[in-house]
């Protein structure tokens, strides 16, 4: 047992009540520490546990002026606690160790919050202290049900017969979405590497070297603009297979996500998971990413409103929009809630929305009840499947808002706190692209991910789906994956489509497209993100409280205060110097070229 | 079985000779094509083996034309092969497919190399095609081997109750010894990362925050200029543990070394593992990283001397210098062979080389056998256990170049190729700290090491020992580590003795001195080059061969072609431009502020 030493005999959890009279040596911190009658009782927290030790100051002196979270070590007897003073909260609560000797291996300042998890300091003061803020019981379990789900993962993999591969992290730059950080080389001065976004075109590399399983717990980089709950490094499950279709990545990912939900919350998964089509999900959840935990599913009203005489609905549809609602079950909600509902619709970007609450012995109590035929009523009333008391919302927009707006009020409407019930959902069959604002087509996933089908990719790439899926949970994305492109030919029509010119692939993508050239097996693949994985798990709701030592939303650690200034001459070893503008807003004045800052 | 797919019902391995008549599909790559009287025979090679097939181009159009390297998928039915024409090299050789069907899932152009290992490559060639280079069947074994040693580890800590946590990647720069990888932060311009030598002062913190147990597989990066076989990233085995001494760090660093032999050798690691002092390895091999596969010890040849007549030897006696020697043992070696010996010792540092033949009947031959006394002749060829016909070679010096010279000589002389035999074994007691050219100290180990003594250490800083440890395997310095520091007063002290004032210390560790003072527990760990483990048990004389993806010594990835140039406005973005020498040296003209670069 690695945990006994020279400083202990034993830890806190093995300590039994069938061991009164015991001799024991233990390790650990003060957590509570009180002094009755000249006698000190504290517990001693370890890393199993905490265990009551006594200790009288008289005789034993360096227990005097014990504080909290002082590091010691103890040696005493085990006893039982005396009659009435047993703690059936604590798992060691019967027993105590009555000292009789203590050494204080090292002291503790005073602490800038309390080691429990009732305190609330500000995340920055957290962050500063971090060794002290995973001294709390919750972060130390959210800490171990990290390395539990990494390990399941792995038990889950390594038993399909996949091999554990590692990519490189000093690459060129990926064409993925989001910015690279780039790395100045010394040795070559003025040429840089990328840390890689994800494996991507590594683990596509490895099918071509007949790498028939790989995966990877990979950590990736993503320079981008503070958005919430993202970090600037992360961790992903990274997955790919030879010979493989969709079905092959859903059933690897299938019981590598179960052995997790196994591990983290001791329940079965059924498998397999639901699929919904990208359509469906947009459809009857507004979003790609469905949150199935409650119903309050989209319905189209087109047929229920064709025709209708009210002019607000006509006039969208006749455009060639749609009018769809959501049924928010029975509320209480005040005029002014309701006119909050119409105030929110539209900041979501809706035109309006239309609320009306289902009558008893039917009807609507709305505002533009009047406009409705009875007939349309009552279809409304069975399209959202009403009974009285609940209240419809309705929107007539064009599709893409309709389906956002309402997707979002269901969001708000029925959301569940925490993350008690999972429910995961793949979502396939997304768009091959997406258009860029100034009418262009990018990748909705990456480039190179397969077609349903090639010539309907040629000949109407906007509208083609591509053999791309994400995986969904409790609303979450928690990772996405396709099937690749292995033909070298379709490689270079998807750049084509892209916009990216046979030069410029060349340039850019050159040694891929000729590594694609040898025998590239079909193949396919999944990532899914570890932090989010692993907060929804532990009810959180941030990935900084499942990431050891996470940065800011800024992409700062308060603790070690990286990212930090550096010398001037670090710099020029490597061939670059600030620029003027930054050295000015750093306040070293504007300088001139050979001129070193005085960082 | 994740193998199975719409491509295959089953892999080559599986395949036995009691199933002729089954119905098969396999996907994989042709490896050998032969065509016999217009049928064409192809051995069939996924990822569990190879297996024959065998198919007529006149009734399956798709197979005429196959080449080397096609992916390929058949159909077909198992039978043994006609009598004579078993291939008992191969593990399906009593086989093939008579296949019915066939599809080129991909064609591949024409090889840069064969894909077998009798292939000498260029190894430039074979990085640019990696993708290749690994489909070759010690490549595979090698990545396999790579993969089953960090798993061994893995299931080894996981056991002993080890906590597996990421550590952050994008950090601020550290004190080790090598150069630190800065990363530019877009958000904070004028800011950077670093990219971390090692964990080190997360691991310690993990450690005050109670993670008692704490390894990682780590990827850590060194800027270091071209240096043999070294990468520019590279993996370590990080551990730590608190309430932990030497002994404890010795027990889970071996129970994972020996997991891992087990694992790739089958054999069974002898423990506890023998353990050496820096001393004691210095004298007796010139090396704190001794090669134990073989004697040929240094043996101090002060006594045999004492009062010699022999100038050159009672000169450097006198001067505090040493007589050194080792037996090389018996060898025919010409004069010009001695010759070379004598030259060789100079160029690594020696003034000269005495070396001596043992003759039939006592006595020596050498060109100083003259000015030895009878005695001191007996003497040394008792000192060295030396036999007729054996080879001594004496060096008489300053200590550290006789002793350095010897070690070198030993290992030219009696290191063994290959890595059949494995010899590990601790080198305890480094010291505290090494003299730097300037006369100041630097730390030997890192300054977070403690001490053995800490009045020595404050009294003769440069001959105190440390609590710093390496572990040797064959030679080579797997890796290291040491029992830290807990306090931040004796932390302060080490940073004065390297001259760093309070201030500086301050700015630089500030957060970690702080860290240091909410009872830190004591703590100790370990470091292990994985790819120099695997390499070394895997018999491969270079990393390279280990790492999926190396670079270059340069640093360089010749198949991605990174580190590469980027696009001046995207250097803007950060806040960075190139120097205008850099500029120059790319030939991109000076220009001035403002100008960019037309990268």
């Amino acid at each position: 047992m690695t945990f006994r030493s020279e400083y202990r005999s034993c830890l806190a959890a093995d300590l039994g009540p069938d061991q009164a009279g015991r001799r024991v040596r233990l390790a650990g911190w003060v957590a509570r520490v009180r002094d009755l009658g000249g006698i000190s009782f504290f517990d001693l927290r370890d890393g199993s546990g905490l265990v009551q030790v006594v200790v009288d100051p008289a005789e034993v002196p360096e227990s005097s002026g014990l504080r909290m979270e002082f590091c010691v070590a103890v040696e005493g007897t085990l006893r039982p606690r005396p009659e009435g003073t047993e703690n059936p909260d604590m798992e060691t609560g019967a027993l105590e160790v009555a000292a009789d000797r203590l050494e204080v291996l090292s002291r503790s300042a005073s602490l800038p919050f309390m080691i429990d998890d009732r305190s609330d300091a500000d995340e920055q003061v957290r962050l500063r202290h971090r060794y002290l803020d995973l001294r709390r019981p919750r972060m130390a379990a959210n800490l171990r049900a990290r390395s539990r789900c990494i390990r399941a993962i792995r038990q889950t993999l390594d038993g399909l017969g996949f091999l554990d591969v590692e990519t490189p992290t000093l690459v060129n730059s990926t064409p993925e979405g989001a910015r690279d950080f780039l790395v100045p080389s010394r040795i070559r001065q003025g040429h840089f590497y990328a840390l890689p976004q994800s494996p991507q075109l590594f683990k596509q590399m490895l099918m071509m070297a007949g790498v028939e399983r790989y995966y990877q717990i990979a950590r990736c980089y993503r320079d981008e603009d503070t958005r919430a709950d993202r970090q600037v490094e992360f961790t992903q499950l990274d997955l790919e297979g030879s010979f493989w279709g969709r079905d092959e990545v859903f059933a690897a990912v299938e019981q590598a996500a179960a052995a997790v939900v196994k591990s983290l919350r001791g329940a079965d998964l059924p498998l397999p998971l639901p699929r919904l089509t990208y359509q469906e999900a947009m459809a009857r959840y507004g979003t790609d990413k469905p949150d199935l935990r409650f119903g309050m599913e989209i319905a189209d009203l087109g047929e229920v409103f064709a025709g209708t005489g009210f002019r607000g609905f006509a006039g969208v549809l006749e455009a060639g929009g749609v009018v769809r609602g959501i049924n928010i079950g029975a509320r209480h909600l005040s005029r002014a809630d309701l006119d909050g509902l119409v105030d929110r619709a539209k900041a979501l970007g809706a035109a309006g929305l239309v609320w009306a609450v289902v009558q008893e012995g039917g009807g609507l109590r709305s505002p533009v009840a009047k406009f409705f035929s009875e007939a349309e009523t009552d279809r409304l009333i069975r399209s959202l499947d009403a009974s009285p008391g609940e209240v419809l919302l309705v929107v007539a927009d064009r599709e893409e808002t309709a389906s956002h707006v309402l997707g979002a009020l269901r969001l708000e409407m029925g959301c569940p706190d925490g993350h008690d019930e999972l429910r995961f959902t793949w979502v396939v069959d997304f768009p091959m692209f997406d258009r860029t604002e100034q009418g262009g087509l990018t990748p909705s996933h990456h480039p190179f991910t397969a077609p349903v089908s090639i010539d309907q990719m040629r000949e109407r790439p906007a509208e083609a789906a591509a053999q791309a899926y994400d995986l969904v949970l409790n609303g979450s994305e928690l990772g996405s994956g396709s099937v690749r492109i292995h033909d070298s030919d379709i490689q270079r029509a998807v750049f084509g489509i892209l916009g990216i010119s046979g030069e410029e692939a060349e340039s850019r993508f050159g040694w891929f497209l000729e590594a694609l050239r040898y025998g590239t097996p079909p193949h396919a693949g999944f990532a899914i993100g570890i932090d989010r994985l692993v907060a929804i798990l532990q009810n959180e709701s941030s990935i900084r409280e499942v990431i050891p030592f996470p940065k800011t939303q800024s992409g700062a650690d308060p603790l070690t205060t990286a990212p930090t200034r550096v010398a001037a001459d670090q710099l020029r070893d490597l061939g670059i110097d600030l620029t003027a503008e930054t050295r000015i807003s750093l306040g070293e004045g504007s300088g001139g070229i050979g001129t070193p800052g005085k960082a």
